[in-house]
């Protein structure tokens, strides 16, 4: 059983999960990464396979029944869950430390049956079907009152944490709302409480107007752009300029949009700078517990939030200095880095 | 010139270092580093290649000048700064966002002129001199008012960032108290002001009366733990076991002990994980600005806190999970990692 434990100083939960792997030697042999060379007759994930994943949680399918071929998304528990349903939440504290049980969940969105493909690569339809599963999944784990945060992340690459090439995203339900989640919460609150006006909406017309710069693209919707304060090279940044705080509540249109701005955004990186590792993470309201005197309440004005997706390239590497300090090194100006992205030919129709 | 800039989401300051890289294909071929694998004969940092760094700031030597051979230890400016002297600060707040300058400063450490040494595997002697040195040199920076942090790091092997193989350490100057840093900071006075006591001593009662099993060390004064909540498999933590806030001000017999604690230290790790990768950062008490009203002045209750090194070996990839929600998985519990580390056979008489 995976335990979260929080300590005095760090401010943050961990997961510790024992599970994961045992001996000292298995974590010096980790950076081989050999999961990222199977070929499709021995990946889990490809079509033809199904046996090999725990048995699947959805899948969009024309024809035959759970676990047969033929599906175009489909959602898996992952194997190794970071964190797994439990009877009981078990918090406790042991002098400075407070601890409980590693409930949660963790689950794997299979993007396409095509192994070779990736999701800058997809089709529109199906960069869109897939929005539609986040949307449903993250709904279904909201309904759990235990979740407090519902987390839609992608590790491209092996260097970006990707520990199999065939494109998936992944889910992770967790019992606590994460330290950075619940910094950036706190941010939006305090500046509605201030002014009643939703502080991401207010960047948004800051950046539109006088940032100009830094903005990769602003088309149907949605502006992209690389951070004034970028901690990465070429990071980025996908807002709706719609106010919404919950990703899920998107309508139909919306999501349409969005699946074209987010090809058109991992195409300029990949074409850019030759398929970089990145990692993709959904920044969205957490999961509301309307139940004020219930063991986990936590008060949200999750209408103050404003849902948003970052995209990280990883080609540096974090080292001494950033862990030490939470101080980030970037040798690539955001404004340098929109250039060069706004520069990008993509192909036509897109 | 770098910039620093703060952006209203993050609260944290970002170094916008230009200088550093400049084409988008910088970043592509950035993964091989082929530093590490230079040879004496090219390396800046061996004896005989003193005019391949900039102009020494420093060196124990017994004979010869300045950027002569026959060095022992040697500190010089980096070659491609993350912050720089600069005649004023710059500072400035744009709409949301806030900068400075990058005013500051950064310095290497090479701490011995054997190239294929590491610090694990230097005599006691030379560990001394380098602890020497790093005071002498963290002493000489604060006398500076505009630096509000100085911070020691050390990145061992390429995976934690380490772009040559010579043995060295880095200092740099930071005109404004690192994020992290600050919320470290804050606990402590937190703590002190409730009960006027500091939360480390109270941690290190604690850790070492109920939590021997993650203890893989105690003795001369200090203590070695793998902390309740590490984020990384196999991360330590070595404590003074008497209250100090402030690295440099310890006495000749602690700074003795503290070189064999951490050659002790460095060598469990280098013998049961095969030299791992690691990036090891000093946390000691900010430079005190006694001079209120002074712009930058920041109260800080100094003696609350209570320095400490971290030693965090690169064996798992950061992935979007982390990047996402400051939520850090561990698949090795530090319960274990301690056994495994205590369980080292470290050669007699050290």
């Amino acid at each position: 059983m995976p335990e979260l434990r929080h300590g005095p100083i760090s401010d943050s939960w961990v997961i510790i999960a024992a599970e994961r792997a045992k001996r000292p030697s298995d974590f010096i042999t980790d950076e081989k990464n050999n999961g990222l060379k199977i070929e499709p007759a021995q990946c889990s994930f490809c079509p033809g396979n199904e046996g090999k994943t725990p048995p699947e949680i959805f899948a969009v399918r024309e024809r035959g029944g759970p676990n047969s071929p033929n599906w175009k998304v489909r959602v898996v528990p992952n194997k190794y869950p970071a964190l797994q349903t439990y009877a009981e939440l078990g918090r406790a504290g042991i002098g400075f430390f407070d601890k409980m049980h590693g409930v949660g969940a963790h689950e794997v969105i299979i993007e396409t049956p095509a192994h070779h493909a990736d999701l800058a690569d997809l089709p529109l339809e199906q960069i869109k079907l897939n929005i539609d599963v986040f949307v449903r999944r993250i709904r279904e784990l909201m309904k759990n009152d235990w979740f407090r945060y519902i987390l839609l992340f992608k590790n491209h690459g092996a260097t970006a944490g990707a520990s199999l090439s065939h494109p998936h995203s992944q889910l992770i339900a967790t019992p606590v709302l994460p330290s950075e989640v619940r910094h950036r919460i706190k941010a939006a609150q305090n500046y509605y409480e201030k002014k009643e006006r939703c502080i991401f909406c207010d960047l948004i017309i800051q950046e539109c107007t006088l940032g100009g710069e830094r903005i990769v693209e602003e088309r149907d919707g949605y502006v992209v752009w690389s951070p004034y304060d970028a901690r990465f090279p070429f990071a980025l940044t996908i807002f709706p300029k719609y106010h919404l705080h919950d990703f899920t509540l998107m309508n139909e249109g919306q999501k349409r949009e969005l699946a074209r701005v987010l090809k058109r955004t991992l195409l300029r990186l990949k074409l850019l700078l030759n398929d970089p590792p990145f990692n993709m993470v959904l920044q969205t309201s957490p999961n509301p517990i309307p139940r004020p005197g219930k063991p986990g309440y936590w008060a949200t004005l999750q209408y103050d939030y404003h849902w948003h997706i970052e995209i990280l390239p990883r080609l540096t590497r974090v080292a001494g200095f950033e862990w030490g300090t939470g101080f980030y090194i970037n040798p690539m100006p955001p404004e340098e880095a929109a250039k060069h992205l706004r520069a990008v030919a993509l192909p036509e129709g897109i």
